[in-house]
């Protein structure tokens, strides 16, 4: 490995960017979980992420990954040989759907174009042709973070009211949340899926989970096998006792601040910035394209994610080689493809605690890169973001 | 609350009191968890683990608190139906008897007295019996945290072999794993349950399942729905990558670094260490003991744990009004009594990073405590703790 | 040196005992110390310090140690050959007027006992001979951190006024301030010295000065060379550039906190803290000199410090050989004798962010460290002291 | 003040940026400074300063800022009276040529071109002249922070030898130690002043003196007032008790991995890292220079700093409200003019723990703020500044 030197730009879609004070309320001795400190603590994250998923109902927490709080999503209200509809998104579509399946769910594929994100035409008629109202539960990944995708939430909610279906409409906002606007009541989520580490800005490991009265009534009835992910059985705790065994009581800390932090700027305020800094991010990338080696994963452009962009390479590095080179020469991390797009995207990670001069910096590090490895590409991406910016 | 003054005495049976120099590997922005370094850092982590478990084969890392590593144990290695036997010896057992049914396991508690512990001829009987070897696995809580009993394990591999029983070996170490010996091959142990926020002094939410070769073979073949905790899949990645979804990254340095501590002090004198301090906690408590309201919950003296001291209280006040006095009047933390015990005993944590000032510290609050509670208790208990100490 | 295990008891008299959140206030990267948000910060300071000065005037701030507010205190005040009358008191008071004299300085030492403290009578006789009013300037340290002895200030000032002296009246404050009741304007105190590092709970590295108008007019028509100390040139510059060259910011933000860590405890009540828990430590020191090798240094009772105790040592161990036991044995670290009492006492720390339990752990290990080195004491002491506190 | 999101850009020309392994070393609770786990923290730290100085003589070290050690630097060194000739550099030759004046020496200013450099010629010059050698030290400031000027030590040397002058060369290497080449022994340097916050990447709070047994055979018998800066005192006490008062401990523990940073890097590979990334930022400021409004403050190319470039602005805004837009606009500052160069000029500090993304970042932000502003400049300054580094 080469010597790093100065500070790491972290533009990987997750974990990101922390400020200083979320680590610091993560920096702390442990604790007694079980005191009226902690207690009240925990019950403040609480009302905080229900704010910040724009929901009035309950949310849960786990110490997990976001795959955990999947894995609570599927386990909690669902029994074996009960049918849901993964909509075909990208590599986290793909892995939902396997999951289900690992649960004995009959775990329908809705096909979709991963440049093109999840049409509501295409939902709306599955669900009307599920005229018996087979399919249980509807998921969907809010932002796709392989492809840098965001769906329209709103129109596909639509589309399930257009086909009057009653199944539970299940949402993956891992990296939207807190990041772009997500309006968990109003678009009629009943289970969606959480983790702490991109827009909330903590370390990996919590996983959260939203559940509408809907999805409860169906938790009850679930015969699946569960426990670490029960809700039903924290339903029956106060807050700060609703995690199976000792609460991971660090993680509360640093969700508390990182609330305040979002709520000092406002949600539309973060919301706003993120799109800002994204577009900058597009800019650049719109004129490294005019040179034919570089291009927007995403064409449907209207769906371009304001938390991350993938961008295609075809040459003369694949993308991995690309990214290192990025790594190693300038301390810039950049996320790669997954699944089948192993070597052929790079993705750009632009979410979290972030600024003008921390995108101007990465992108200058890819355009730096660029150079070094000999990848055609047009001139002035960078020069785009600062003249974007600086309007 | 009253106004905290002065370092908080973490008394309580975990999380618990982690050196600085820990805190500070646990203390780093996120980073990209695929990089080499992070690979590199997971690759010694994994390798440390092996030599604190005293094993040669894979210990799996989750995102968890402890009883997601239970989950690992009972989903992973055995279908429904199937019977497991679990040996009484507290509120944990109780609790993982109830996952293990809640899987579809036919679970069998084999009773046992939870102020003696676990019996090796009545384990050695109830496998006898099982002439069809239809227990497919044992439980066995290896020191049981709500008690403050540690089992002798090598008896009760001793048990099994003599009755020639195959069933796989199962043992929780969450509270003695790294604060008391413990061997997982020399004793045969098949399945391994461990926790962050214990003697491996880190925040809670690391779940650790060490796995022989024989529990491999079996978790091959187990049909139980899975994918979070399914060890099979995490086989085929690399270390940094056996983490379902994105490592949580900031646990592996803290784990690195807690290894490294436990290796300069070596395990056997991290051993010793827990053992004196755990004598002076018993010191102080055989004097209160003679008052007539105080008394070891623990009554056979050979078992009595070097984590945690579980300590009887029979008036005039009951046991959490006593903890919580000692919380407000002093700033020291004890844990509480579970479950059929909750409020009858007290319980003192000692272990992790820990020193004869910081037990002395604790006794006296408690010795205080009992005299401003009017607590019937015999003098001398903190003059015993040092006697002993500066013996 | 021997492993060190467990968390260092800190009692030695300053520095002293932080609290995490101003460790963490004082943990930040380097920042622009010109700005507007640097500006705020030391604004609050300065008005905070005055509330803990209890004084309206200004209170100057440098990098430096307490050694350099004692230097400031000489140099911007006195021309060449005026004459000050330093109080003796201890190793404080001799390097006071040592730094006078090399400062050019007429320095009179007016004697003093060691173990009875500044007698009131002796200061004024010696004021009322000093009828040419010669004498421009008179030191006081206010608790004399080598011996554990508090002054009156009180009635040092009615002395004085008795007298009807205009001489400044310099105090030092260094281990009082923010741990005892100090009054600079109530008690006409013309130029108090203070440091970051005990009271105030900082890392070791400001120099604190108050200074009264009366001081600041004679600060004008000094003569003395200065330019790193001269406080002239500071009061033109606003609160946050006063220091010579670049601030030390890390420090205002961590005297930010520690002011509203005391304040939320009110002064008083810090005090009063202080108060109880150096009294435990009498208590305990009063038992252990029953024994004939230990005793209390101070011989006047009334002004024993509620910051530091010191404890003459008769054998048959010196007191370094002793601390370095308690030090290398249980961490716990102590203060040692100063000048000619080097080897004849040590001193126990017992200020800053400090409670009960901490307390006693640091008595138990010197009760042991009494054990183990066989010096003759008196049984019962950490008893006693737990007694007291529990009262 | 704007809400400010992200990561502050600190390039200001110090405090700098600290790496988070400096930080955390900083980032400790107090401790016992009179322990042997210190003196060998102190020790190492003391020889390790020598090879950063590169000398085989004492540094001291002073809790103080870089203005305390320049005042140590006259203090020890010179008695009233006696003449020394500073060579006028810019603000920092003002200010140290007013401090000797204060200490009532007869201070000379050898005049100078700030935007040119010391000439070696007129040094030489002025030193044949002074045939009595009543010149008793001569300072140079080595790089100039107010202008971004780094003066040719080698060739200044050279001319004081070609002269035979016997005086003390004293330099200020406040803002080139640990960033640019410097030479204590071989250029035959006697004091050497320096400070924590800069290329040592440090907070601010301590001052270094280097020097030689030229400079402290004079320090011998100098007769100026001095007890916080006597070198003389410190030289009779071990490294760790070298400090007057209080040893300010967490700087000595931040020193030691500052040390440790730098040679893992080699000193020749930061002084070739801060050569690249000064040349990057010259490289912007040429294509900005081509507007008309924008241009290098230092006439001389070949002297311009690898720590520090001056930017001079004509219009249509001062240079404070250029900055102070880039502070709000985008959180990164910059450094402001001095004195005379107050609102025309703004200072980017390129020194300490930075690479690539930094510099880009800043550049960009600056780049940015020029077209907010209005400020005509030629386009592609962040492009050249990609240009050179991808090469």
């Amino acid at each position: 490995m080469p010597l790093a030197r100065g500070r790491q730009f972290l533009a990987i879609p997750g974990p990101t960017n922390v400020p200083l004070r979320i680590l610091q309320a993560l920096d702390r001795p442990p604790m007694d979980f079980t005191s009226p400190e902690f207690a009240d603590v925990a019950e403040e994250v609480q009302m905080g992420l229900r704010r910040v998923f724009k929901t009035e109902h309950d949310i849960f927490i786990w110490a997990s990954t976001g795959h955990g709080a999947w894995e609570a999503a599927i386990a909690n209200f669902y029994s074996p040989d009960e049918k849901v509809l993964i909509c075909e998104t990208g590599a986290f579509s793909e892995w939902w759907l396997e999951m289900a399946g690992l649960f004995g769910l009959d775990a329908e594929y809705l096909p979709g174009d991963w440049r093109m994100g999840i049409d509501p035409a295409a939902l709306e008629a599955r669900l009307r042709a599920d005229t018996g109202h087979e399919i249980k539960g509807i998921g969907i990944v809010h932002n796709e973070t392989s492809t840098g995708l965001c769906n329209d939430l709103a129109a596909l909610r639509k589309a399930i009211d257009a086909a009057g279906h009653p199944a539970l409409l299940m949402v993956d906002t891992i990296s939207s949340l807190g990041s772009m606007d997500f309006r968990m009541d109003e678009w009629g989520c009943d289970v969606v899926v959480g983790g702490s580490q991109k827009g909330l800005m903590q370390h990996t490991g919590l996983g959260l989970l939203g559940v509408s009265p809907k999805a409860l009534a169906r938790a009850e009835n679930a015969t699946g096998p569960r426990r670490y992910w029960d809700i039903r059985r924290s339903l029956q705790m106060p807050f700060h006792m609703r995690n199976p065994g000792t609460a991971p009581a660090h993680f509360f800390y640093g969700l508390k601040e990182a609330i305040k932090f979002l709520e000092e700027e406002t949600l539309d305020g973060v919301f706003a910035r993120h799109a800002r800094l994204a577009e900058a991010v597009r800019r650049a990338v719109a004129e490294w394209s005019k040179g034919g080696a570089i291009d927007f994963y995403v064409k449907n452009a209207d769906r371009r994610s304001n938390s991350v962009t993938a961008v295609e390479i075809t040459g003369p590095v694949d993308s991995d080689a690309f990214r290192f080179a990025c790594r190693d020469d300038f301390n810039v991390m950049l996320g790669g493809g997954l699944l089948q797009l192993g070597g052929k995207l790079f993705r750009i990670g632009h979410l979290g605690d972030l600024n003008e001069p921390m995108v101007w910096g990465t992108l200058a590090a890819i355009e730096a890169t660029l150079k070094r490895k000999g990848v055609p590409h047009g001139p002035g991406g960078v020069d785009a973001a600062i003249a974007y910016l600086a309007g």
